[in-house]
């Protein structure tokens, strides 16, 4: 009965209302200053102080000097004895990835272990329950402390039907949901896209994290985007935005798995230059060799790899033309090509964008990496979690009676 | 020094600016229910109905019962004295069109001129600014009584530069500043791209009401996009996003304003379309001509269109399947073509969208025609209006003294 205390619509309960939105952003999105705050929750600077003051004195936050934008500043630090954790999942054709954080983006654990591709998705999922629990235990944690799952598939995952559709490039994965997902893995789970979670990464570690308008390309076996928009995730009226692996480079070019031709991934994705080089060769040529060859710049596969990318610059070009992103962050496997890729990418790029455009959007490769998608699954974990699962709820009660101490004083 | 009265940072502070929030929506744009405004201003279903009973109470809003989603919910309606208005003006290449809104999005006068497109851009603007004055003298307004003026161009505005930037089919236009117009005018005026005030438009009045992820699509003599995402109207990281007349349909093609090759705006525009049929016929053919043609489906002229169409069609699929709209608008003088045009755009967008998104996403013609920038120019002028050009300045005193009156109360 705790809650009767508080009159809905209240004066107390508005309060209690915008003290939870500040706890649950610096909890979700870690360290901030009080204009960052206010920023993030739409609060005013005055309010922000005020609960900041509150918050602080009752031991639930920290402050400290810092400098933001050439001045000085405070900066709120949430202070939390839980053990809460979010845990991210990184499903690709050949690898589980998982990251495991503390509220604050504080990164625990990250692991990663190969697969075949031919792993059957019963067995790829029964792999990610072992890893885990493994992870868990290592972490001297259990299932109860864990605020969120976030599962990454690298294909569009629908919101209004909750499946993955058509698109993806593990094919036995179209139809199923973050029920069957969850029933699984004897856990709930949320899906996302591998793509949106790698930009969640680029905007929490990465060169995404100052610039509110970016778009990250994932260049592996397909070929997705994330985009972030006015500082947010936007994954479109489906779940499905950023679906530039489609984007016709070619009407007449080869057919593509999604129906059409001359889509993208047809001439810019993993496979196919892999599949370029293993004719030329007349042999297999695996992706390890890929990235060996263009250390060395050999010349038939600068070639190919450039032909992607200019490929690559014309439909991103296209893209940030329509999104008048800042920064274009290309990433997933094929990034590790480094220079051979980026060359040509900004090439297409330069080209093929608006003049105001090309001018002045960066395009560069992602310092982060692989780990990227496990992370950013496990901070959208934080994001998407009920507020219940974690910390807020028990700071609900010391919230609530301090409120009221609050009313009769004032 | 009544707003001495507001500590910083207090509780009543708070309820203050969260007033302000809710009269503020209502004003920009109108009547809603409560769950529609706890929804828009991110308050709690409490706080809104708490503040709404508080300002009604005050006579400065009505309430209703409605059915809402097949529930019975509360319309709030704002009540305004006032006489603020709020004016967009929509300049075209050969018409000036002007809106003046109430608050609520009321249509208080529409009106648009013809001009040629030779007229050089200061006689433009002495027409701008006697059409306004004709306006405002008609509805018994002074300039003291606006809220403010969205001017919208065609091409696009650059908000970190604050001008038109090179894309514009005004070439004197580029390089003009807010500032400029400012001066020319008389009076503060805000500038904005047309297809973005096309898609406020459509947001407020036309298909898009209900709809939160949609493109709004203008053809005329250039061709350019608005874009809503989640809600609202999205500008990129430059203000200049929804650039798809610069899309590549042929990488070999004609060269273009721009300065690359094949942008769908040398394909699709109505100017081209002109010199196809002008070529044809051996004389000029008029944009009005052009109509008459499509109406008798007149075979030449429905080929031409039907290219233009597909071309159209293929670029707005790859601009979806990156922004995952729902819902797609044609608008602008070539859509008065009707299905000549729209049938072929439904066919090349069906052709190279992906599955899911071809499947669901609607391609229509726009219902509010050639009126819909000016109105949408003036739905922007409220909603980017500083609070204290409007009512709520006059409101904030009462609520100031209603607030410290609950303080003492509670």
């Amino acid at each position: 009965m705790q809650r009767g205390h508080r009159r809905p619509g209240s004066t107390a309960a508005l309060r209690v209302s915008n003290e939870r939105a500040i706890l649950r952003d610096l909890l979700s999105n870690g360290p901030a200053t009080q204009s960052e705050l206010a920023r993030r929750t739409r609060l005013s600077n005055g309010s922000v102080s005020s609960i900041v003051k509150a918050l602080r004195g009752r031991g639930m936050l920290e402050t400290s000097s810092t400098v933001a934008s050439g001045r000085r500043a405070t900066l709120v630090t949430p202070r939390t004895a839980s053990r809460t954790v979010a845990v991210g999942i990184d499903l690709g054709r050949s690898h589980i990835g998982i990251a495991v954080l503390k509220p604050g983006r504080e990164l625990l654990l990250e692991k990663r272990v190969a697969m075949t591709p031919e792993t059957p998705a019963e067995q790829a999922l029964a792999d990610v329950r072992q890893l885990l629990h493994a992870s868990l235990g290592e972490l001297e944690r259990t299932t109860d402390d864990i605020a969120g799952i976030v599962f990454g598939v690298p294909g569009p995952v629908d919101r209004e039907r909750g499946v993955v559709v058509d698109g993806t490039i593990l094919p036995e994965w179209v139809g199923r949901s973050a029920d069957d997902v969850s029933t699984a893995l004897g856990i709930r789970v949320e899906l996302a896209n591998d793509a949106d979670v790698g930009a969640l990464a680029e905007r929490a570690w990465g060169s995404g994290s100052e610039i509110d308008d970016f778009l990250f390309v994932k260049i592996g076996t397909g070929i997705g985007a994330g985009i972030v928009a006015d500082g947010h995730l936007y994954t479109g009226g489906f779940g499905i935005a950023g679906e530039i692996g489609h984007s016709t480079v070619d009407p007449t070019g080869a057919l593509c798995r999604c129906g059409n031709r001359g889509c993208l991934e047809t001439v810019a994705a993993t496979p196919v230059i892999l599949q370029y080089l293993s004719e030329a060769f007349g042999r297999s040529v695996s992706r390890s060799e890929l990235g060996e060859l263009a250390s060395t710049r050999h010349r038939a596969t600068m070639r190919v790899v450039q032909d992607a990318g200019q490929a690559l610059g014309q439909s991103i070009a296209s893209a940030v033309n329509i999104l008048g992103s800042k920064l274009v962050i290309i990433g997933g496997p094929l990034s590790e090509t480094g220079d051979v890729l980026l060359d040509p990418v900004r090439e297409g790029f330069a080209r093929f964008a608006i003049p105001s455009v090309a001018e002045r959007t960066r395009v560069e490769l992602s310092r982060l990496g692989e780990a990227g998608s496990a992370r950013g699954a496990a901070s959208l974990a934080f994001d998407r979690a009920d507020e219940s699962a974690y910390l807020i709820d028990d700071a609900d009660n010391i919230l609530l009676s301090d409120v009221d101490n609050n009313s009769s004083a004032s």
